[in-house]
């Protein structure tokens, strides 16, 4: 791994608190960062260098989930932490930055391989790049990369200016936009499972899998975030990125070769198998919810419109279900639902299969107890794989559901943030949404985007700690299924 | 279920304390057993009602799986039970027998339903049925069933006139040959799990399947069963019934129809379809073992030769390994691999099921670290399923085997002669050894029992507490494999 340069636009903010700093610190103490490691902090307040590593120490005695076992280690890994105060909109300012940046490069006689990453609010993505390029900073004799939040893009064309704008001092190679349910240990597995397992590889195709659903609802409401939520919805907070990218992680082919290229390309076919929408079918296929009041662990929650700031009228999504089709002859025929929201009754994200049985027609009677087979893979807040076999159970004869089940263990998972940061690190984008995959997904969301507009689907209520509204239930009901 | 006359020879046997009274009490309890019910206990010794019903008390306070807390429960239950005393080789003495049932079907008004339960030694399997049918005892107006216990036979021939003499006096569908295998739960559930789970029964051929190992071992030496053992070796105890029973259960078809001849009919094939040994491929083939002495459990154990009983030059087989092959369509190239010994390194009994990696080739660097997918059915002394699948290490990035699994609840779990006698008690014969089968099986080793006789095949030694000659092991390298 290439010694560099890590500027961190944002380093006072929340996600540098919470997420970055401790990833850092982890994968400093297992020994995954490169030989030489600064990190200059960029941000608006004036702070001294000590007051900035004051606040990573504070970060890490939070948020690590490794203990701070051996002070030394940490005093080693503060000192690698400069800061630097910056008006990010200010190009003047970006001068000093760069002096900044050469003095380390000098300090530590390295080459100029430059990672910045912008964890800061998006309408400054573009200015912060746009400067980067007009102070030098991005002229570099090493490597320059971009690490960049959600969210990328407001609608299709929001995205594609931006994406426009960005490309002007980085090319897409060198972008890596986090999408961090990619970093999700379990997604990261995906491939792996059907790629190393010739068991599931097989079954992997319409001749075996009836319906795959993948389902990622939350307990919590909007929080304090209804400025952003409610002008984005479920379908741009969830839908569009980390949906999407579940649904094409879970049935893209094998590429050819397992490289970074092979597997984006293997993505940017499923955004373009996936049927798309139009007036007429939106509401076919989509259902759109908002959450009502109710009751989650025998606590009374309001409704999404009584939350502090959101509007009484507010038309936004909270939940959204929808059936989506991959039309090529590996997945003709076999619907992917999707579903995800807020105030539901669990925190759960996780994929699941269901197996056709093609014995139904042929034993009737004695298939009535029997159970579809299903593999779900459990994402978060649990990881691990499940297989639902049929058994009979000796007591009494009959046939009844078993679940074969692997957990994985509980210990020493590297958070989603630390996997992302240390292949970001690494020059490995294979986990990170490429520009197609974006444009696609905002491409494939924009009739819904429409059609909420135009209010053409109906707004379902439901209520806080339910599954979401009946219309997501029915919508598999009318296919002959069933969520599980 | 109807009601029926349990007449049982060799009521003060061993068979008849350790398995048959707890069982039946199990039955009793869970309240499987029809409505009049009563056994009539046989046996050479003089003893009262009052002192057999004190010796099934006895059973059943050592024995039963469930404990005794009510004892009324219990007191009821030994009424059920009579004894007559009786010389099986005096014909004479049945009219007493006769007597002593007719009285019970008028006593109790029932019908004159027959259950015959030979719990002798084999040698007086002829004797009793040819008396059972001379003494009126067969005659029924209602039906007559006849239960034995291994060993069927010596060989082919002895077999063939053992059941020629016992089908003068009974039906082959009255008979239920008794193999204890097939009684075990997991053993029952075969033929369910690739039923009722279209995930197996779709790997469940050439294509998907490199290889089945199917592993009985045993901890135990010859104990005091020398004088038995030593005349029969592990090829009759173990491989002629059990292990080819397992052969059958695992590789045969699913009938048309779930039912007794439907499933008898898909093991008769898979005899018939199983590839017979010759002079020259039996040493190819089978492997043949003896246990020296070892260390057990820290403990030292004897050579087989030093077994009391045994003698100092005894040639017995109490190890076979073999290779089988069954010549159909859906086994065409898959080799079936049996394992089966005493005073092996642990207690189990299993069924491994290793899968082909057919992308191996195509991605060859990827693939190192990638081990095989493994269905594991354990049978004995753990249930369970489980299936071994590559996942990616978290923390290293790495593949590693996982297992997922389902372990059967201990809790209340039959065992297999209640679950066996419920079935002959049913007249459901799915679960016994029919006489098609056993011939077959008894035509299938006859090969080797005359290569063994002729020492064509070496006796290799292996260390008490191992897993078997270092010859078992070659067998499957030869084919590229290894025992799981």
């Amino acid at each position: 791994m290439d010694s560099m340069t890590f500027v961190l636009f944002g380093a006072t903010g929340d996600l540098a608190k919470r997420k970055i700093y401790p990833a850092l610190f982890n994968l400093y103490l297992n020994q995954k960062l490169p030989k030489s490691f600064s990190v200059i902090g960029v941000g608006r307040e004036q702070l001294s260098d000590v007051e900035l590593r004051s606040r990573v120490t504070d970060s890490l005695y939070t948020f690590s989930r490794h203990l701070i076992n051996d002070k030394s280690k940490k005093e080693e890994f503060i000192k690698k932490f400069q800061y630097c105060q910056l008006d990010v909109t200010n190009t003047e300012g970006y001068k000093k930055l760069l002096e900044h940046v050469q003095q380390n490069e000098k300090d530590h006689n390295i080459a100029e391989n430059r990672m910045f990453y912008l964890s800061v609010a998006p309408e400054f993505f573009e200015v912060i790049a746009l400067n980067i390029k007009k102070s030098g900073l991005g002229s570099t004799d090493g490597w320059k990369r971009l690490i960049i939040e959600k969210p990328f893009g407001h609608d299709l064309k929001s995205a594609q200016e931006l994406n426009e704008k960005l490309s002007k001092s980085f090319e897409e190679e060198e972008i890596y936009r986090i999408d961090h349910y990619l970093g999700k240990p379990m997604v990261q597995n995906l491939e792996a499972l059907t790629f190393a397992n010739p068991v599931l590889q097989s079954l992997w195709n319409n001749r075996f899998i009836a319906n795959v659903q993948i389902t990622a609802s939350e307990i919590v409401g909007v929080e304090e975030r209804a400025g952003y939520y409610d002008k984005a919805g479920a379908i741009r907070d969830m839908v569009q990125n980390h949906m999407l990218q579940l649904v094409m992680m879970t049935s893209m082919h094998l590429p050819k070769q397992i490289s970074e290229s092979g597997i984006r390309n293997e993505k940017r076919k499923v955004m373009k198998s996936l049927r798309t929408l139009n007036r007429d079918t939106v509401g076919v296929h989509v259902v759109r919810g908002q959450y009502g009041p109710g009751e989650i662990n025998e606590k009374f929650v309001p409704s999404y419109r009584e939350e502090p700031g959101v509007e009484a009228s507010s038309q936004t999504d909270t939940f959204i279900a929808a059936r989506l089709w991959i039309d090529n002859s590996f997945w003709d025929g076999v619907p992917f639902y999707i579903r995800t929201g807020k105030r539901m009754m669990e925190k759960e994200t996780k994929i699941v299969i269901e197996f056709k049985n093609p014995l139904k027609d042929s034993y009737t009677s004695e298939m009535e107890k029997v159970k579809p087979n299903l593999l779900t893979i459990n994402i978060n807040p649990n990881e691990g794989v499940s297989l639902q076999l049929n058994s009979k159970n000796p007591t009494n004869g009959e046939m009844e559901p078993i679940k074969v089940d692997f957990a994985a263990s509980k210990q020493d998972v590297p958070e989603a943030y630390e996997l992302l940061l240390f292949d970001a690190l690494y020059g490995d984008s294979t986990f990170f949404a490429h520009w197609d995959e974006v444009e696609l997904s905002w491409r494939w969301v924009e009739p819904i985007l429409e059609a909420f507009k135009e209010n053409r689907v109906p707004l379902h209520s439901y209520s806080a700690g339910s599954m979401g509204p009946d219309a997501a239930h029915q919508l598999l009901e009318e296919d002959g299924f069933k969520w599980w």
